[in-house]
């Protein structure tokens, strides 16, 4: 590893125990062992476990592997609506899930909200699933935890909750008894390199994708969810998966419980806190999002004033900190800074002071 | 990594470079870098170069990364296929990819011979695309390049002719002339941890997507081959990709063309031959494809005669070697052994010194 810290929005720095876990997968063999064996069944179960004890996800919800959150954003489209979904958008992930939704030809609605603004939440009764971004990492976005609860309240008991939890897991508490399904990458808060998505489906979902394949609608195939379901019963995956990626995660969802979700989170919160005041007292940074219960606690997202994000990019990577540009159209007018459970308070006060400097 | 050896038909050993690799991708903290930075542009384009180059593909050929050749089977439904595919069939994953046509309501027909015989070649004169498996894991069936060249000339001009690699990838010489799409994953021939399938596409193929999206029909979303070619051609891919497994494939692939594909090529018929001679002279062991040109050259399957494959694998695990169990309802009764690049020719003979000591 190089000594430069990332503090990009993810692919972000590894976490600090990732290297001696990789290490000791080589000496065990995990890339070679066979994901039909013992080894990996037993892999996979001590993930999946770890995962729902740090996330506290009730014991009713399955946990399945995917090549990417991309690719969750096409199961929920394939699995889980049958005419038609209804997208909350402020930015250009949750905007991708619409465009999926839509790819695959579903009647899908949308409110779109300009960047950085509260939705109104005026819900399509006939919505068969309701799409949010928990954490919209292209604008620094909050979705606050009483809008969620909102949301599920006013819902029909037939709709389905499904929560973009990308850049927030596991840094961010989730109700789980208010969603039906949930989904993240490893890139992000776990701090492990990219190339798995892991998606969280409750009953309801099962239910769901049974009733659109007995319809006679296609729900694709081998990771339609009977077909994760049956593999997952037995701890395994339809297709041969990235062991090495699920023997990881599971050893740094270790590693966090050792520390306690509620002391990453109130972690995270400190950070975050630290980083947007410094946005607020310095000349040449603004934080985008005004109201502060919207900024985003993991990716805090600065609008400069009379300076470039590369600017700002290359001074800071002179004193090894690597934050990442604007997303899109605000590559040169934003920086964005990662702040994820791998992030030391020690690093993130330094970060700031360094900040300060410039 | 332990002192056995992984003849495992993959996952399976690490190719010999594969540990020093990873440690430069730490070194160069690749697991954190940015899927939209240069330094992930010249990564990607270093590996499918390397890879044209190793495999001989034509310049026309596009090469996409998916999360597996699972995925790619999907795609190749959704993509290259409008009302039906023809599947020739003589095993476990030539069937699972007719399995997928028919979960995407494809009306695809199917050759399914018993195992280990030939194919009579009938193909369907209407249908759009021609599926093989080159090498059959599942029963070490090695499909002749005189076949393929013989389907190449009685097929229609608008058939595609879809070639499965998976296994065979870079040990065999497939002839791209002949072919309009192939793929493969990592964990067999490269030696690489799996999670990253590889998909090569010639211009057939794109215009087929096109010719299918504009008559309405749903071609996916972030894999279709529109988007695919859009990212590929400035090096990115739609999503944030297995960015080390990219990174790794492309430097093994530099390791082989310093050896040469054809070195690889001859290499591995010595050592598929020096097995199967084995299976022949043991008084235990048959080979299970009883015509040598439909003998597999990367998995040689054999058939025992009073032994149980556990009773081989344990006392071959004593010994420093890890040998696969037959597949599905074989498992007992073959024994599977890779022979990959990896595999050196001494490992491999001393492998086979020490089945005849069993």
């Amino acid at each position: 590893m190089s000594n430069q810290i990332y503090f990009t929005p993810g692919p972000a720095q590894t976490f600090y125990s990732f290297e001696q876990h990789l290490k000791n997968a080589l000496r065990e063999d995990v890339p070679s062992i066979s994901h039909r064996s013992i080894e990996f069944q037993k892999i996979f179960q001590f993930t999946t476990e770890k995962l729902k004890e740090l996330l506290n996800i009730p014991e009713q919800f399955n946990i399945y592997f995917t090549g990417s959150a991309n690719e969750i954003w096409e199961r929920i489209a394939q699995n889980l609506i049958i005419n038609s979904s209804h997208h909350l958008v402020n930015g250009s992930f949750s905007k991708k899930f619409y465009d999926i939704a839509k790819a695959y030809q579903l009647d899908s609605t949308i409110e779109e909200v300009s960047l950085g603004n509260p939705f109104s939440l005026s819900i399509p009764i006939e919505t068969e699933l309701i799409a949010l971004t928990q954490n919209e990492t292209s604008i620094g976005f909050n979705f606050p935890e009483n809008e969620i609860s909102s949301i599920f309240e006013c819902k029909n008991d037939h709709t389905l909750l499904a929560v973009d939890a990308v850049s927030c897991t596991p840094s961010v508490n989730l109700d789980f008894n208010l969603i039906d399904t949930a989904y993240f990458s490893v890139q992000k808060g776990f701090g492990l390199p990219a190339g798995l998505g892991v998606w969280l489906v409750n009953e309801k979902c099962h239910e769901k994708a049974i009733q659109k394949q007995s319809l006679g609608h296609s729900i694709g195939s081998y990771h339609s969810l009977p077909t994760l379901k049956k593999f997952a019963d037995k701890h395994q995956t339809p297709e041969t998966p990235n062991v090495l990626a699920i023997y990881l995660l599971g050893k740094v969802a270790q590693d966090m419980l050792y520390r306690g979700a509620k002391q990453i989170q109130n972690d995270t919160l400190y950070k975050s806190t630290i980083i947007h005041q410094a946005f607020e007292e310095m000349d040449w940074v603004d934080p985008f999002i005004k109201q502060s219960k919207y900024r985003s606690r993991t990716v805090a997202v600065g609008e400069l004033k009379g300076i470039s994000s590369s600017d700002v990019i290359s001074k800071m990577k002179e004193k090894k900190f690597v934050l990442g540009s604007g997303y899109g159209s605000f590559k040169e007018s934003h920086i964005r800074i990662a702040n994820f459970p791998t992030h030391s308070k020690e690093q993130t006060e330094l970060l700031v002071d360094t900040l300060k400097t410039l």
